[in-house]
């Protein structure tokens, strides 16, 4: 039996009877039993049309409906934890506990009820009034939207429950969700929970539906569509280029996280001070999960000396010590492997690891590369090869100035972090001149603490410059900003009190949405 | 003589020694004096290092500075209006007064001076801090910006003084201006005002540049360049197109306003009940500068019936009686022929005008085209042709459903404009049929007043869905939200306090900065 898709509010057969894939179990290798639908272009033009219809009828909803659905949503979740997590695991490899369970389901129905705050509240739309001239303006919903959510969070990304998904529908937007081929069951369970609390909502029919797999032409032919306003992808550099291109050229935004090599500068007097903690914070954060996240530590900038090549030998140490994890599917251990290659062809050295390991299922050894820094500069986008897994790279710069120099040539990534000495001000000069410089190529600037965990905040970032997403202006985490991504901003000019929008009439309709009236910000009414 | 360009600082000869163009005066067709160079790529290199270079002491620069310069050259600014205008005029056949120097250039100064308050108080990044997890995060400067002015605003949107100008500069970033072609001398004489606030100012000698023309081909190099970071466009929509693909296939971002035929609506109960004032404040809006605005009423829409039939007498007997006015350029004189003859060719009928006029220099008559709404949904592209000047095409609907149909097959527009019944009800639930579809094609909507005159407020969105801009979650104008356009979002996540930006730390700098901390926006400390 193939599983159907959901669209327009029904599980229903894809169109294209026969074309199917199967996930995999990445611990053992082996083919998992359920057979997923690759959908042809009636699925995806039946999925748009739907979508069409719904936005219409969703203008005419109240965003408290939109609120209603998410927490219902979370709580279906949240009372299915345990099936999710068990599922998941066996599709990605993670481990019930402590991660997919404990960590990231909670994570993701924070999510959806950090969204369901900003549909109700409505200051994410930041709700502007020049009251004298009674002109009048904020963000409003763009329309369908399609999620392409990634491989490594099978909930908190998930395209039919993650950080992606909330933000589009708490705009105001149906949402197409395209399962990752990883999980497809673990999507699927989710969806059939989503479906239920969609129905006991009042929110259109329309509003979200699922598919698992379209051919890589019609998925261009889709974001393109004119009845797709937006994208939003969490992936690959190459399949995010070629989705972005296609958004471009028929003039739509797309929210793009690509890649990101997330640099890592550890000055002199961090190591001298306290080398065995960050060994101890550097191996964790870079084999966490099998390094598979977007905010890896996956290069390290040091300058050389004794002290360094003391840092260096006890990471090496580390990693032999930790048993290699799992990857996520035989396409990352792949690339992986490739890009392992291509960094020792490049002139990386081999401290640590660099085969794949003798266990059963997709697994390569913790891996650590170094490169001095001269070699580095002489190829840097060769050096900037992400390497998605349980690896990095050490460059090893023989002073500050190169240090200055590396980060010149760096390409915009999600995170930049700088460990600099804590007990005497023995590094500020250097921290001086390389955070000015380290901070125009990252979305988030770290002080002393690794790169991973992503806290889902209003003061996050989780964005950066090209082409570590495909606008620096916007964030994929962090309520009430990620909305934003998926809006258009309106201007009501001269537009009589009965005919506004609720959060732009004189008074306040909540008592506290925050509004900026008249140059100020306030929850009063005017 | 040939002018030279004002690069790094300095007035130079142009490295293309011989490549030239001038303007020419629209009211007579003849050539002016005035000799400008044709840049080739050594001089868009060499304004692109220096960019880079100011960048980069531009970030140290503290911003009170930024807001000194820009006050102190719009005082500059104000004490050669009659000057400024006086040339203008010459060159883009506007009147002084009532335009250029009474209404455009205190725009123009306005517009500074906001940018100046802008930049001095910070309020524009929108700075969020999460004080328990110790994130904060803003929007900041992005880096080099060419700004590509239009021809139809010599002073508000002119590259070196205008809107995006402004708002770039106050983000903290270099500007290479890049003059138009239509009023070159304009555009000289504010720069050398601009180069003498500079060099009066603390900002670095490179901080703003002036080219006169490039090639297209050197113009889309520019944009794509690494050392470019953002391109701020006003123009037609071929060139904007054509930019917008150069920054795209680079990963810049661009802020492209490109064409727009701003639909208006009249509902039967408007024309029966102010048909006469309707009339005089279309043919105004209209015909105003001989329409050549971005937001001119281009596209009416309107329900057949005798009314409409005694509506349509009066606005073509007033377009036959208003003198036809000057038009910017011989090039907008040649797209107004064609694009009308273009309409006239797809079935539309014209009612007066519709002919160049006998008079010297640039003018054409002030043109009524009419076609019945069937016609328009047979060809709805054709009848969006946009005619940039003093013409507007009318729609007759068969009824209200058919008004319906037409809006939903528009293109994005920068407003669109609803009149309806004032002293009855008569209208509203045709309002609001209409008003939930307009909504989603044009970026702001007006109730009874016609769409020119787009106040500078930070209410104001003058932007709106593809293909009227590049982005619909934008304006152009309306500080602080324009700033926010030329930025990039950063985040300091367990930021060591004295390595924080002052609007990022503890205590609030000016202890006016609105911030949200927490959740609510406030002005104080933490």
């Amino acid at each position: 039996m193939v599983h159907p898709i959901w669209l327009g509010g029904k599980w229903e057969p894809a169109s294209s009877r026969g074309a199917t894939y199967s996930a995999t179990n990445p611990r053992t290798g082996e083919r998992l039993p359920d057979l997923y639908p690759v959908s042809n272009w009636d699925d995806c033009d039946r999925a748009l049309e739907t979508a069409a219809t719904a936005f219409g009828q969703l203008l005419e909803t109240p965003r408290i409906e939109i609120a209603k659905f998410l927490r219902s949503y979370a709580n279906k979740l949240e009372s299915h934890a345990q099936q999710l997590a068990e599922i998941a695991a066996v599709e990605t490899g993670l481990p019930v506990s402590p991660r997919l369970k404990d960590v990231e389901l909670p994570r993701t129905t924070n999510q959806l009820r950090q969204a369901a705050d900003a549909a109700a509240d409505g200051g994410w739309a930041l709700p502007t009034i020049d009251s004298k001239n009674n002109i009048r303006s904020q963000h409003g919903a763009i329309g369908p939207v399609i999620v392409f959510g990634p491989n490594n969070f099978p909930f908190a990304y998930n395209s039919i429950a993650g950080g992606d998904f909330a933000s589009a529908l708490a705009a105001g937007n149906p949402v197409i969700a395209k399962a990752h081929p990883a999980h497809p069951t673990t999507t699927r369970l989710m969806a059939e929970l989503c479906a239920q609390a969609l129905a006991e909502s009042k929110l259109p029919a329309g509003t979200l539906q699922l598919m698992y797999q379209m051919s890589h032409e019609d998925g261009l032919r889709m974001v393109a569509d004119d009845r797709m306003a937006a994208t939003g992808f969490t992936g690959s550099r190459r399949a995010g280029l070629a989705l972005k291109a296609a958004c471009d050229s028929a003039g739509k935004p797309s929210y793009l996280e690509m890649s990101s090599v997330n640099p890592v500068v550890i000055l002199p007097g961090a190591i001298a001070e306290r080398a065995d903690d960050i060994v101890e914070k550097f191996c964790s954060s870079c084999l966490m999960a099998t390094g598979q996240f977007c905010t890896n530590p996956g290069l390290v900038i040091l300058v050389a000396g004794p002290e360094t090549d003391g840092f260096v030998v006890k990471v090496a140490a580390k990693f032999r010590d930790v048993p290699a994890g799992v990857l996520l599917t035989e396409g990352v251990l792949k690339s992986l492997t490739e890009n392992v290659q291509h960094l020792v062809k490049s002139g990386a050295q081999t401290v640590a690891g660099g085969m794949r390991t003798n266990h059963p299922g997709f697994s390569y050894e913790n891996t650590l590369l170094v490169v001095p820094g001269g070699r580095f500069l002489e190829d840097p986008l060769a050096f900037q090869t992400e390497m998605f897994g349980n690896a990095s790279l050490f460059v090893l710069a023989h002073d500050l100035d190169q240090v200055v120099e590396i980060i010149g040539r760096l390409e915009g990534n999600l995170t930049g972090t700088i460990f600099s000495a804590a007990s005497n001000r023995s590094d500020e000069a250097a921290y001086k001149r390389i955070a000015t410089q380290l901070r125009q190529k990252v979305g988030r600037l770290n002080d002393d603490k690794m790169p991973t965990g992503v806290l889902v905040t209003a003061a996050m970032n989780h964005g950066g410059p090209y082409p570590s997403t495909g606008h620096a202006g916007f964030t994929a985490v962090g309520f009430p900003a990620c909305v934003r991504r998926f809006s258009n901003l309106e201007c009501f000019d001269g537009v009589r009190e009965e005919h506004l929008p609720a959060t732009l009439r004189n008074q306040n309709p909540t008592g506290t949405l925050w509004r900026f009236i008249d140059g100020n910000w306030t929850q009063g009414n005017i």
